[in-house]
């Protein structure tokens, strides 16, 4: 059964990017600091074809191969792929369908490495259709940013999700869990586990 | 040495109250569930001379009375004494010296069970200075709400901090860290545990 999650990387005081961002930005002022953890492991650094170097044999690093394996698409909002595009090597560290939505026309974008980024107007109801289809009984990311996880939150379709807390404070820029709905919910914890660089905690969505 | 610190429960999504607060509404709409799993904890309960239930037997107990053993003073903001005044107990849960910023000017108020407050209009370096003299080489409890602890947190007068983060989306109400100042705040984690009901972060502060 395909799960639907997200999982992202967020300060100690909720911020997911700093101010600032754009594709000449990414991640805003400060904000790729909050991915320090990250920077550190090989399967992260392997992705973004940053070299060999960073550790492999510890649970962050575990975490990051177990996250890209379950994931067989990838559902993203606008503005983060407007600041990946320039950015991302040109393998595209998804491997996989990510879908794109967009008021925007374009046709898909097919990259070396198995990602292609389908540009949808769809409702984020059919995008989750097609996504769950292309993602063939592996899990669906809401990769982000904070705008498309809210909507999904709200909407009741997201299943699960990891935020990784990072220990520093941004101050500003944008909040992971800013436009919550008025419906309820509902959150049961599944379990944390933390390292010196971050820590992880697991959340559950019940329904 | 005396530590300054402090100990808060926060919504998953950065809140330590709802809205609305206020003497006839402690802890806003919907705040107190942010602390369900201290309502579980004998300590917690003994604390508030709600009887002798809850659980005595488990991480979660032992750090509510850790917690309360470490400390030799507080520092409180007025709205919460405002909030708490009506309805904590008569021998209220601090047995020891409370110091209540702010520009009121009230006399000691002494209650039963080694808690008094003393209510001042000093800076909240002086503030502090009393409160360490008070805590006789115990710790000193910023206990809160959310302005005084930023407080105290911009004025680089914090060596510590724990939060208690539950597993709930609150949507609006008081945030934790809302007025961080332009200054950088270097803190580093010191370890998380979690129960099925709240997953505990520990902090310090780098100086």
């Amino acid at each position: 059964m395909t799960r639907v999650f997200f999982d992202v990387g967020m300060s100690l005081d909720g911020f997911v990017a700093g101010p600032n961002g754009g594709p000449k930005n990414p991640l805003g002022d400060g904000g790729t600091t909050i991915h320090q953890w990250m920077f550190k492991q090989r399967a992260f650094l392997q992705l973004l074809k940053l070299g060999d170097g960073g550790d492999a044999d510890n649970p962050d690093n575990d975490l990051i191969e177990e996250t890209f394996n379950r994931t067989g698409a990838y559902i993203m909002g606008r503005r983060m792929f407007d600041e990946g595009e320039p950015n991302w090597p040109e393998d595209a560290p998804f491997r996989s369908p990510v879908f794109v939505v967009t008021h925007q026309r374009r046709d898909p974008w097919e990259r070396k490495g198995g990602t292609t980024f389908f540009f949808t107007s769809a409702t984020i109801q059919d995008t989750l259709q097609k996504a769950t289809q292309a993602a063939r009984n592996k899990d669906v990311r809401i990769s982000g940013g904070a705008d498309i996880i809210q909507q999904y939150l709200n909407a009741g379709l997201v299943d699960e999700f990891t935020i990784h807390v990072a220990p520093l404070m941004l101050r500003n820029g944008v909040r992971l869990f800013k436009r919550l709905g008025e419906g309820t919910i509902n959150i049961e914890g599944v379990g944390a586990m933390h390292s010196p660089l971050v820590v992880h905690l697991k959340y559950r969505v019940v329904k």
